[in-house]
C-alpha cells in the first residue's frame, strides 16, 4: 500500500494546484501535450510495436490486436482529440444558487474539480490520452491504470503528456501511471478513499463487477447495455427497419448497440421478416421466441439466458410481446438501464414509454446508437454510467467536477 | 441474503409506481402519515417504554436514554415534520438542459427519482419517521434499518407509515424495515445493489466506515466534521469571540461544531484570552498548541493526534499559526471536509481561504453551525455529505434524485 500512498499525496499537491490554476493555463498545458505527442511519435510508436510483438507472440487475436496498435494517423487523431479538449467550456468555477438568506448570509455554490480520478482501463491506448485531457480541463489530477498489453505503449504516452505539462509549467503529477502489472496495486488504488475522489472503470462487465466489489473509493459503473427497442403496433414500419439496422449493425461491438427486439403481434409478422432479410445481408444472426422464429426462416430459438446478453457483436434477440405492458415489463426485468427505445406514431406510448421506462436514456423514433456525449452535445465523453448517482448516461466535462458551498456573512451566527 | 431480496424486490416495485405518483397523491400520503402518527400515539409510546426500560437495565448513559425517548410533544413535533414535507416543492419530473440538436433530435433531461434507499442509522428514532417522510416525497422507496435499542419503537412508527400509506392508497412496500438485530443483515444490505441505489448512513464514523468498506451500493459518505475556524489578523475580534462561543457552544454534539481554532500571532495575545474566559464559563475547556498555553490558563497540552479529534463535546482546540497559508496547511492535514471558516476583514485573505479551501461548506465571518439543509434554504435535509459525488454538503430532496435523457427523433439513425 506505501508505493499507491506515496502516488496519491503527490497526485493530491498537484490536483490543489490545477484547482486554482486558471483556464488559459490548463488550456496551454493541452496545446503543449498536442506537441509533446507529435515530438515524441518515434518512441511511442516503437514502444506500441514492442507491445503489438508481445501480443502477437501471446497469440492474442486480430481484433484485439486491431484495437491496441497506434499507427501515425491515430497518434494524430489522439493529438488533435487533446486540442479538441482545449476547445471545450471549462465547467471550473461556475456559480449557482446564488442566494441572500432572509438573514442576510450570503450563499452560493461554485463548481470544484473533484480532485484525484483514477481510471482503471483495458486495451486502446487511446484512453490514456483521452482521460489525461479531460481530467486536465476539468482541473482534476489522474492516476491510471492500463492493461498490460499496452504497458509500455502507455508508458511511452504518459512520458509525451509530462513533458507537455512540465513545458505548461504545470505539476507533472498532475498524471500518474501505476506501472506494475500486478493486480494487488489495483486493489490498492481501489482502496485509496483518503486519496482518490472517483474511480472511472472503462472495460467490459468483469472490470466493473471488480471495481464495485472492491472499492472503497465511489466508482462510477456503466457502459453494460443490454439495449431494447420496442416496436409498436403503431410503428413506421419502413423507418423501423432502418432504425434497428443502424442500432444493430452501425457499430456492434459498442455499449449502446441494439441486443434485443421486442415486436407488437399486430405488426411482428411484417416486420420480422424484414428485419432477418435487411439485417441478415449485413451477417446479423437471429435468436428469437417461439413466436417470432415462426414468422422468418433462419431464426434460432433463444435460451432463457439469452434475454440478458449483451451481444456487443453481429446476433440480435427478437420477441413478440403482447404490447406496450409486456415490452416495459421485459425491460424492466432485462435492460441493464443504459439505452431502451420505442418505435411508435402513437403519442400516449411514447409519453408512457418515457414515463415508466427507468434507463439511462430513453427513446422515441431515434436508434439507441445516440447514447454518447458527442452526439447528445456535451463536447465529450468519459463514460456513459448506467448507476444512478452523481451522473447518469454520457458524461462530459461538468461530471468531473463537484461543488463547494460559499458562506459569507457579517459574524452571523445561529440562534 | 434471501429474505434481503426478497424485500429489495418489494421495494422495488413499490418504487416504481412511486415514481410515477403524482404530487397531490405523495402529498396526501404524507398528510395520512402525520395523522396516523396521532392515532398510534399510545401504542408508540408503549413500545418507546419498553425499549427505555430495557436500555435502563442495560445501564446505557442518561444522556443516551434521552435520545431514545418519545414524549408526546417529541412525537407531535415529527409528525408536523412529516406535515412541512408536504408542503416543499417536489423536485421530481423536473426537466431541465432542454434542446434541439443540429440535427433534429430533441434531447433534455428529466428529474427522477433515485428509486429505492437504504437507511442504516442508530438512535433516534425520529430518523424513522425522517427518512420516510422524505424518500417518498421525492418518489423513493426506503429500506430501514435502525439500532437495536430502538427497534420497538421503530417497528411501532413504522406501522403507523404503513397505515398512512395504506389510507392513501400507496404501496405499504414503499417503506420496509429491517427487523432483525442480526449484522449480517447489514451487510446483506449494503450488498444488494441490484435493489438498492443509494445507501445512506446516518451516525457515528464508525458506522459511515463500515458502510464504505463493506457497500457495493453506492453509499453516502459525511456526517464527520472536524471544523475549524481561522481568526485573521484583521479580524473584528469582539466579534470573532461571539462567532466562535456559537460555533463551539450552541450545540456541542453536533458535526458542524468547531473543533479547532487557528489564530494568528499578531491577535492571538488579545484573543485567547478572551476565548478562554468566554467559552471557559460555559464548560468548554481547551486542549492547545506550545505557543497558545503560554498565552492564557487553563488550556491544558494538545497531544498530536488531537488535530484530528471531532470533539461532539465542550472541548475545544487551539493553535497559533503563522498566517493564512500555515492555516491553509493546517486545515488540509486535518479537517474532514465538512465546514471550515476564517474570520477576517481582509477581502483577499477571504478570497483566497475560498478558493484553496476545499470543503463542503466554506465560510467568511460566520459560525459553521450554518451547515445544515434547513438553515442553507433546502427546507430539508437528508444527511450531510463529505464526500464529492453525487451531491456534497447538506442534501435535501433534489439530492435524492437523478436524471434520465430524453431522446426523441423522427426515426434517426447515426451516421
Amino acid at each position: 500500500m506505501t508505493a499507491m500512498i506515496n502516488l496519491g499525496r503527490r497526485a493530491k499537491a498537484a490536483a490543489q494546484t490545477l484547482a486554482v490554476t486558471p483556464t488559459q493555463d490548463k488550456n496551454r498545458a493541452l496545446e503543449a501535450i498536442t506537441a509533446a505527442l507529435a515530438t515524441h511519435q518515434a518512441s511511442i510508436l516503437a514502444a506500441n510495436a514492442d507491445d503489438i510483438a508481445e501480443a502477437e507472440a501471446g497469440g492474442l487475436t486480430d481484433a484485439l490486436i486491431d484495437r491496441l496498435r497506434l499507427t501515425p494517423d491515430r497518434l494524430q487523431a489522439i493529438a488533435a482529440g487533446v486540442q479538441q479538449v482545449a476547445g471545450l467550456p471549462d465547467p471550473v468555477g461556475e456559480e449557482f444558487d446564488v442566494r441572500t438568506l432572509p438573514n442576510g448570509l450570503r450563499v452560493r455554490r461554485r463548481r470544484t474539480p473533484l480532485g484525484v480520478l483514477g481510471v482503471i482501463y483495458e486495451a486502446r491506448p487511446n484512453v490514456t490520452v483521452d482521460s489525461a485531457a479531460l481530467a486536465l480541463k476539468s482541473g482534476n489530477a489522474t492516476i491510471m491504470r492500463g492493461g498490460s498489453e499496452t504497458l509500455r505503449s502507455n508508458l511511452a504516452l504518459i512520458a509525451a503528456i509530462c513533458d507537455g505539462l512540465a513545458a505548461a509549467g504545470l505539476p507533472t503529477d498532475s498524471v500518474s501511471y501505476v506501472d506494475k502489472t500486478d493486480r494487488s496495486l489495483v486493489l490498492d488504488m481501489l482502496r485509496l478513499h483518503t486519496h482518490i475522489d472517483m474511480i472511472i472503470p472503462r472495460g467490459g462487465a468483469g472490470l466493473h463487477t471488480f471495481c464495485r466489489e472492491n472499492a472503497t473509493v465511489p466508482v462510477i459503473t456503466g457502459g453494460i447495455g443490454v439495449c431494447h427497442l420496442y416496436v409498436d403496433a403503431s410503428a413506421d414500419l419502413d423507418a423501423a427497419v432502418g432504425v434497428i439496422h443502424n442500432a444493430k449493425v452501425q457499430r456492434p461491438s459498442v455499449c449502446n448497440a441494439l441486443d434485443t427486439l421486442l415486436v407488437h403481434p399486430d405488426v411482428a409478422g411484417t416486420l420480422i421478416p424484414r428485419v432477418v432479410e435487411r439485417l441478415g445481408a449485413d451477417g446479423v444472426t437471429f435468436r428469437g421466441d417461439a413466436r417470432s422464429t415462426a414468422l422468418a426462416d433462419g431464426i434460432e430459438p433463444a435460451g432463457p439466458e439469452d434475454w440478458d446478453r449483451e451481444w456487443l457483436s453481429l446476433v440480435l434477440g427478437i420477441r413478440v410481446v403482447d404490447g406496450l405492458e409486456e415490452a416495459v415489463g421485459h425491460i424492466r426485468e432485462h435492460s441493464t438501464g443504459h439505452s431502451d427505445g420505442i418505435l411508435t406514431t402513437d403519442a400516449q406510448h411514447a409519453e408512457h414509454f418515457i414515463n415508466v421506462v427507468d434507463s439511462a436514456a430513453v427513446y422515441v423514433n431515434a436508434s439507441t446508437r445516440f447514447t454518447d456525449g458527442g452526439e447528445l452535445g456535451l463536447g465529450a465523453e468519459v463514460a456513459v454510467s448506467t448507476q444512478k448517482l452523481h451522473a447518469r448516461g454520457p458524461m462530459g466535462l461538468t461530471e468531473l467536477t463537484t461543488y463547494k458551498w460559499i458562506v459569507e456573512g457579517d459574524n452571523h451566527i445561529r440562534s
